[in-house]
């Protein structure tokens, strides 16, 4: 079973829909097709051909878009490179995703020619060369994109997305969403997270405007959403918390669905949204489920402020245990697997079920409530931190002997990693900081630094991390 | 891969949104999952199981939306039989599909009790039985329906129908037309066809409403059409030649999909229909392809008249030969093939391509013109009727020698068989029809009966049907 060229198909069957929209400039789908046919000349310049990996490092702009319908022309795997990772971290995935190659663009240049050892340029560095091999079939279960997602331990891990994977998404997402003639979804989301590039995904598939936005600015965004141009908004809990604040007035009631992930909301949030006639769609999923897989449907928004709502069409979530446990789900848009973790697929699957790692519990009527992510998991701004990744560049400080790593509330960010760490050295948190900065990304660099004599530990001496999070609560009776 | 049984996951999404509506009733998808599994009760007295096929011979009525749901719920393929069938050809069809079981409801009761040799009830008769084995997944390669249709030759075929093929058909339509929160669908066209039982599926898998009306009737559907009710109908050439003749006023404009099947449509037609603001969707497909393939989309309807549209996404259409020629389809929504009919599968496939048997062109923008269906099919009043089928009857009366039959223009259905024949005794059409009444449906009896000295045949002694039809054409100048 093969697909048709979805680019191609979208060109052929409606030319002269709008594909594109970015700051004044529009392109249909017959102009979308152009673009990323000269960026698959360019993408021939550098060697790419089918079956291969190329790291794409780019910021949300029209290239990036070609860029990734380019990869997807040629048959080559996209491995999506979050922008705030360091060099070193770029590095580590482009070698663990086997890639042949690596792209970016002019605002990740300076950081990108840093990191060595993957022959790489710039898009506008590549001159073009006819001669491609366009697919023209995309084949369901090729690698369409990989994006890396931490794990509790160890380091991140590549997340296989495929083309079948892709379009259930998108399909499971109209079905429950619904899908309209003059639908208009605005991007402020990054496209190197799957909450970006899905949009670009249900672009293709539904022949749908995407209003793509380079960098979230909770004016900007609030003046598209008033002005009717867009129906639909993806954004995470710290997005939607400064629109809200800059809002003035209401949007235009053409704005039909604002989709919240990237962890629980707070329900004074929702609240407000509900006052504004706002039409929040909580949602949960991950990078492994390919964007949402659990949505409140419109009925039930306001009925069960709080939950992400019930699987979408056809998926299926359950928890393990009796009330509360960890939650599993199912459904044709989950992964297939890691690249190349046979210890972590054989820990993630039980038969068709998927194990997230968070906990949640089901209603009598069958809402998810989600409980916790992943034990550890610190969810920043909408991106994912995991504290093992953090403890284990902290421990790597010659004077640090242990470390432990927790999410503590943040008013802006919702939460931001605090670090516990053992040391009978005298370290200043400024120190600290420049240090794991050289390591990590910038929003995994932790904002506190506390020093302890001993870190809380179970008597199989495994770090309790719960206990440090109470520490934080209470460091005022300190 | 497998997925959540279709209704009970459905009855769990959204269990308070209108599933069915039928004269004044009305279910929920709670009610009609409750209903439907009164039905499974029965069919579990009936002994059906698993791997099973069960004959359906039933009208348009709630009962039998509850029977095609339950036999999903036991995973037991569905035969869906022509209301208008002799006993004599749904013997035939239970017997080619195996059906274990004939199920029927109180209006074809009196036919259905003089088909032989299956076990049989109507509904209504059978008591319930608790402890059936509901499916919790439906496989999506199993057999959902079976839907017989005639060749050029010989003997009816089942249609293998799948899960997979219904699931990618509704998605294919949903991409294409969209789809609306409050979008409710109007089911005047038999649900033992697949325009019908599309609808049905449709239903659970987007959560739509259905308005199921029993028999067609111009005024009381455009009276449904009026009132803003339901915002979307299936129709073929004959009902909406009637609807607009009986036409008073407009729509209301939450009508937004007419979807207008069974052959090509007169330009007439649609030029009427444009100003009264009707939006005609034209569509091409057929029971091999699930529903529709090929739909004229929004934008293009006026510009492209008398065009059945593009295909709909990720199916594809071709061409055989340079400009017209033999129409190959492919996509998801394709079935896997004939039951039991290897040589007929062998000359329908072609890879991943099928051949359909019409006759087509695409345009210099790809838009497919059907200029015949399957060189001898007759379309008449949204049925087909296969020549073959009607001409091995004619020639089993002892006094017929040969026969040929073609279609002939007929205000009211399009177009009718004609058959022309030859013969030593002098036979009265009244005689003639009598005899094929008895071994064939009411629409297959042809309406002119033309007595001949020799029937045209080429070289080879195959019939001339376009010489038959020509024949007609002129038949005054004889």
């Amino acid at each position: 079973m093969t697909m048709p060229n979805w680019l191609v198909q979208r060109a052929f069957l409606t030319p002269d829909r709008t594909a594109l929209t970015f700051q004044e400039q529009r392109w249909t789908f017959a102009q979308l097709l152009k673009e990323t046919h000269q960026m698959v000349n360019k993408l021939h310049t550098a060697g790419l051909k089918e079956g291969d990996a190329c790291g794409l490092l780019a910021s949300n702009r029209p290239e990036t878009v070609f860029a990734i319908f380019a990869l997807q022309q040629l048959g080559v795997a996209a491995v999506m490179l979050n922008s705030r990772l360091t060099s070193e971290e770029i590095k580590w995935q482009l070698e663990d995703a086997g890639a042949y190659y690596f792209l970016y663009d002019e605002s990740a240049a300076q950081k990108a020619r840093t990191v060595s050892g993957v022959r790489s340029s710039s898009m506008s560095e590549l001159h073009e060369t006819a001669g491609a091999d366009i697919k023209e079939e995309y084949f369901p279960e090729g690698t369409c994109s990989i994006m890396y997602t931490s794990g509790t331990t160890g380091r991140p891990k590549g997340v296989i997305q495929t083309y079948a994977n892709h379009y259930a998404s998108a399909t499971a997402s109209a079905f429950n969403l619904g899908l309209h003639h003059d639908d208009a979804w605005l991007c402020a989301v990054p496209v190197f997270h799957i909450s970006g590039y899905s949009i670009l995904m249900k672009s293709v598939l539904y022949g749908m405007e995407v209003h793509l936005v380079e960098k979230f600015d909770a004016e900007r965004v609030n003046q598209a959403l008033k002005s009717g141009d867009v129906t639909m908004i993806s954004v995470v809990t710290a997005m939607l918390s400064t629109m809200l604040h800059a809002l003035d007035g209401s949007y235009h009631p053409r704005l039909r669905s604002v989709l919240l992930g990237g962890g629980p909301a707070p329900v004074s949030m929702l609240e407000a949204c509900k006052e504004k006639g706002i039409p929040v769609f909580q949602t949960y999923g991950m990078t492994e489920t390919c964007s949402q897989i659990v949505t409140l449907a419109p009925e039930d928004a306001l009925r069960k402020i709080g939950s992400a709502g019930k699987p979408l069409f056809p998926c299926a979530v359950k928890i393990e245990g009796e009330e509360e446990g960890e939650i599993l789900v199912s459904g044709p848009n989950v992964t297939k697997g890691y690249l190349n973790r046979l210890d972590a697929n054989k820990a993630a699957f039980d038969g068709k079920w998927f194990r997230t790692g968070d906990i949640g519990r089901l209603d009598e009527e069958g809402f998810l409530y989600v409980l916790d992510r992943r034990s550890d998991l610190i969810i920043s701004g909408g991106e994912n931190i995991y504290p093992a990744e953090i403890e284990s560049v902290l421990t790597s400080h010659p004077s640090i002997r242990e470390a432990g790593v927790v999410g503590v509330p943040d008013s802006r960010w919702g939460r931001v990693p605090a670090a516990f760490y053992v040391s009978e050295a005298d370290l200043s948190s400024e120190e600290l900081s420049r240090f794991c900065q050289e390591k990590l990304a910038r929003f995994k660099v932790p904002v506190h630094f506390i020093k302890m004599d001993v870190l809380p530990r179970n008597a199989s001496s495994k770090l309790l991390r719960r206990k440090l999070a109470d520490r934080w609560e209470n460091r005022n009776e300190y």
